[in-house]
């Protein structure tokens, strides 16, 4: 009955989703508070308390047919007139209502300006480690995902490898900083590299080449790292946008795509946009939650809460004996595995119930992806069990 | 810069969003009050006020990271059984939560099962006029829809050729019942007679052909007529439905599929449909509007508006010499065109402010679509300029 393209991803679903299935398993088995699920991106940290005063002051302000209606596919234009303007002030760029259209989140922007953009065997690439639905996202257009292997030195980007790769089918480049999984942050140096390379590469090829700009963790930085806005480096950007994460409000699905005036063709790619959005059947982004936003613009989620996790758990597991980076960004912490086949090593942290997600579900084989958008407690509660698995993996 | 696939969506641009926006524009000159639209299916009767009351009790009583936070894929396990339940309880059928996926509206529900069935070059058929959307949802996935031409007496679907168009390529068959735009309720003589063609040549073509059922007007029915739950009467059958219309909340984008445990393969077309929702970029339908379904499950809008504008549109059209049949659905009046060009008809109307839809845009030519969930006033107050339409083109 499925079809052919359905049936390799019927085959190998999300090893993210099934752990979280797993999780929810073990849970029912043990009790939720000896299972230490790090496996999914699911903020711990609520929503700020603005959120729910907003919704609730919308729905006693704005009228129902209104707040529950459809607008412009694009989405309300006093939020999206907003949104420009927030951005305006905190990034110096000069965006206007025109450059923002709402989506489903930033995975329904990603769907949506690949579908604007991608003829059959066009080319995306994107550098490992990376979100392996993107190359879901790039096969529902029939293009084709170009991995760019990852600098297991600094997980920035590597970009002699990357330049090499680029050929004339390349028709964009997915980026996604604060990085899912390594929390690595890149540096305005490496945006200032990727610009280059793809302001000659397009001359060479003959036509631009568009950098997608995955963004739902831009909010999520510590220690004051800088975050460089990418449109401001590189004029052929489409930030995708979500505020999954920056709110908390995953469920939601509600986000935004950056479509600039400095884009190529421009005008004809929002246009596209905003009919690919209604044509993949999303048709607006949810209304309620597009008013929302709009009160909700200067908010910020507790992201204290996020920084107290990473630096426990980043401590804690350094004295174990384990390696890894110290995440800027995100709330991931992208560990090295003991084992060779970080599979193995997924399994032995099973055994102790801690379940993370293998490098592998990254194109990033020998690490594992640790969640910390979990409670202080789990991790405060999971660190003998982290501690039992380093001794049965001989670091300590 | 764009695709191939995308530009002739641009250059066709949906008349119903072009003339959504040409409403805002008449408007903005001459008074919202001087303007009747009757473009949009843009519910004009509130949600019932126990939705918005769900909505706070809801922000009261369950926590934050979980009304605004990833769930599985198809959604809130508790809120598919309540579904399920309901279901049964209304319509005799036996669901369960294994055959509800939460969508993010039935135009999403529709693209999941589409993207989870076809291979390039199978054909869906549907039934003119019908929502021209599905060609764009069809060729989403590379498919070809084929279409059977309008019974223009009736307004059933023309089974002959139905049977006589059907061949090895067919897939599926979308149905909408109440229709849009007709406003038409297929019988269950239809719906019995489908099932007989549809399990004959399904035997005949070695494959099961598949039944899409679009039900977002399933509540809007008057005078107390049948509307037949299609999963009774044909096996194969899949249920894309929409709270859109039967709670108001077109902008949310909430509805859900229903994969009956008859329908061939059930079990791996559902796991492939979640995985569809997923990589489609939707992930999940709107967590906090799933939240609401659970608690509104029993709730409706105020039927008796729509009824009441139903009844003085169609009666004071007639009597003004135009001709259509009753619409016993929905909220749409298809009217017969007086010109043979409806289009001419429709740049008649214009000239008096009143906005409709040419029939051409749901492959029924020398009709208009009129939308009537708009105020009541809003037919009072464009009862002349129908009478002078209806001067100005010879009726009266």
């Amino acid at each position: 009955m499925i079809s052919e393209k359905m049936k390799p991803l019927v085959q190998n679903n999300s090893a993210i989703r099934i752990m979280f299935e797993e999780g929810k398993r073990l849970a029912s088995i043990y009790g939720a508070e000896n299972v230490y699920d790090f496996s999914l991106g699911n903020p711990n940290v609520p929503a700020p308390e603005a959120v729910n005063q907003a919704i609730i002051d919308i729905l006693n302000e704005e009228a129902s047919t209104f707040v529950h209606g459809y607008m412009s596919n694009a989405g309300y234009e006093d939020v999206r007139e907003t949104i420009a303007a927030s951005l305006n002030e905190r990034f110096g760029t000069s965006f206007h209502m025109e450059n923002i259209i709402m989506t489903v989140g930033a995975a329904s922007g990603l769907n949506i300006i690949l579908k604007t953009l991608l003829d059959p065997g066009d080319q995306v690439m994107t550098f490992a480690p990376y979100f392996l639905e993107y190359g879901n996202y790039v096969r529902n257009y029939d293009g084709e995902l170009v991995v760019v292997s990852p600098n297991r030195e600094t997980f920035q980007p590597n970009l002699k490898e990357f330049e090499e790769k680029i050929g004339p089918k390349t028709k964009a480049v997915i980026i996604n900083s604060p990085n899912n999984p390594t929390g690595v942050v890149y540096s305005e140096e490496t945006l200032v590299q990727i610009s280059r390379i793809l302001t000659a590469k397009s001359e060479e090829i003959g036509h631009p080449i568009v950098l997608l700009s995955d963004e739902p963790y831009r909010e999520l930085a510590y220690d004051g790292v800088f975050v460089p806005y990418v449109t401001k480096y590189y004029k052929n950007t489409v930030i995708c946008y979500s505020y999954s994460k920056s709110l908390s409000l995953p469920g939601e699905r509600i986000g935004y795509l950056v479509i600039p005036d400095e884009l190529e063709d421009a005008k004809a790619v929002t246009a596209a946009a905003v009919i690919a959005n209604r044509v993949i059947g999303c048709v607006n982004a949810p209304s309620l939650m597009q008013r929302v936003i709009k009160r909700c613009i200067h908010e910020k989620v507790n992201l204290d809460a996020y920084d107290r996790n990473r630096n426990l758990l980043y401590h804690s597991l350094r004295e174990y004996g384990f390696s890894c980076i110290k995440p800027e960004g995100a709330f991931y912490l992208f560990l090295k595995s003991p084992q060779e086949d970080e599979k193995e090593f997924c399994e032995i942290c099973k055994k102790h119930n801690v379940l993370v997600v293998p490098g592998s579900s990254f194109a990033c084989s020998g690490y594992v992806r640790i969640s910390y958008c979990v409670s202080y407690e789990q991790i405060q509660r999971s660190l003998p069990a982290f501690k039992k698995i380093a001794e049965e993996c001989g670091l300590i």
